[in-house]
């Protein structure tokens, strides 16, 4: 069986191959969860391993004894092995796209509260955070929302036509995470890509997911993750 | 033949996939640089061109009527499609975590100019700016390359083991980037990292990129780009 390795107390990067595994009806083990309130330590024994292929952050998924470090690599193997993307090379190579775009949006939202240092507090950079964070929401946001819109529009209910592939369901995450980071900015910036928001939807109310989305399994977002809510860095 | 998209004057994110296609002797036309001073134009006017697979942002790879976007998918596909990756399913998974991880370490490389504003210029977030870089430097350098440096201890010359990948051409042009930007960091990081420096010398001493390498096609770095040296964002 699979084992997901990933922070066990937020969504973070984490949740994009575990709506992957749960959406495909894949069976794998959460494994820092499992181990409750040594989540964190059994993660950092983990990464500690000496290991040919060591991960460089998580998560990483561990299968047939191979470590597929980063999210979008986790969800390469996962669309390919389990028919969770178009099995055509340019079906295949598009979707990944797709993702690899999804990646950067995340990266970019979580510098706007972390915009000058990874390892200090949102606190002590809270001046520079309220310049990245008007510049996400007035120039970034658009422009990647914008460009799947865009896609949608051409293509139909899903990234790449047809059924729902992994980056849908990672382009539901992200709506999911920006609203709860901007909800206001979001409001405004719905009406531009009706598209975008009809496909978040689309992907809550997935039967395969449905299950999922209302357990415990399903991590609340949070002050510790990617997307966190400071009003001071939201507007219209 | 394939056509790669990139603007003209500067290696940026484009010099990755070129750099597999010069190393791996695939024809290709390097379309907005082939249109001299109009290559801006050329390219913006591709980008608009209305198309089901839209790139997001240059690089992209126009083969066989598909296009490609993100430099880690081009590569995904060259790879593939031409030997520059382990063909076995672990080691090509393992090379294009290198890849993902590599480009990680770009974008942030690229935030310690611009860390508050992507569309602002550089003298209007110098203070922000000095406070990333140091961040970088301190923290981030020793942390990426460090892992590579690991990986290199355990498989030998080159990040899959046996002949070069893609992803070792990326990380060659990564730490000349890097001691372009960050020469004084640079110099006292590498006493740390001896294998990711001789990785970098290996590469630059392949026959088979000895022609690109002093030909006018390779694109030196400058302050349009990622990879620019501002002696205030420096430091040992």
């Amino acid at each position: 069986m699979y084992e997901l390795w990933y922070w066990p107390s937020l969504p973070g990067r984490g949740e994009f191959p575990r709506l992957a595994l749960e959406a495909g009806g894949i069976p794998y083990r959460d494994m820092a969860r499992e181990a409750g309130e040594e989540g964190f330590a059994a993660l950092e024994a983990d990464m500690d391993r000496t290991r040919g292929d060591p991960p460089f952050a998580p998560p990483y998924l561990i299968a047939d004894g191979i470590v597929i470090g980063q999210a979008a690599n986790i969800l390469l193997f996962l669309g390919e092995r389990h028919g969770l993307a178009p099995s055509n090379p340019a079906g295949r190579l598009w979707v990944h796209q797709c993702q690899l775009t999804i990646a950067d949006m995340v990266t970019e939202a979580h510098d706007t509260h972390h915009p000058v240092s990874m390892g200090d507090y949102y606190e002590d950079q809270k001046t520079e955070a309220k310049r990245r964070a008007a510049d996400f929401r007035d120039a970034r946001i658009p422009k990647f929302l914008g460009w799947f819109d865009r896609i949608l529009a051409q293509r139909g209910d899903w990234l790449a036509g047809g059924g729902w592939s992994y980056a849908d369901l990672s382009l539901f995450h992200l709506i999911a995470g920006l609203r709860h980071a901007f909800p206001r900015r979001m409001a405004t910036v719905a009406r531009d890509v009706p598209r975008v928001i009809a496909l978040h939807d689309r992907v809550a109310a997935l039967p395969a997911l449905a299950d999922y989305l209302a357990s415990e399994r399903r991590l609340r977002f949070n002050q510790e993750g990617i997307f966190r809510h400071y009003p001071e860095l939201d507007g219209e």
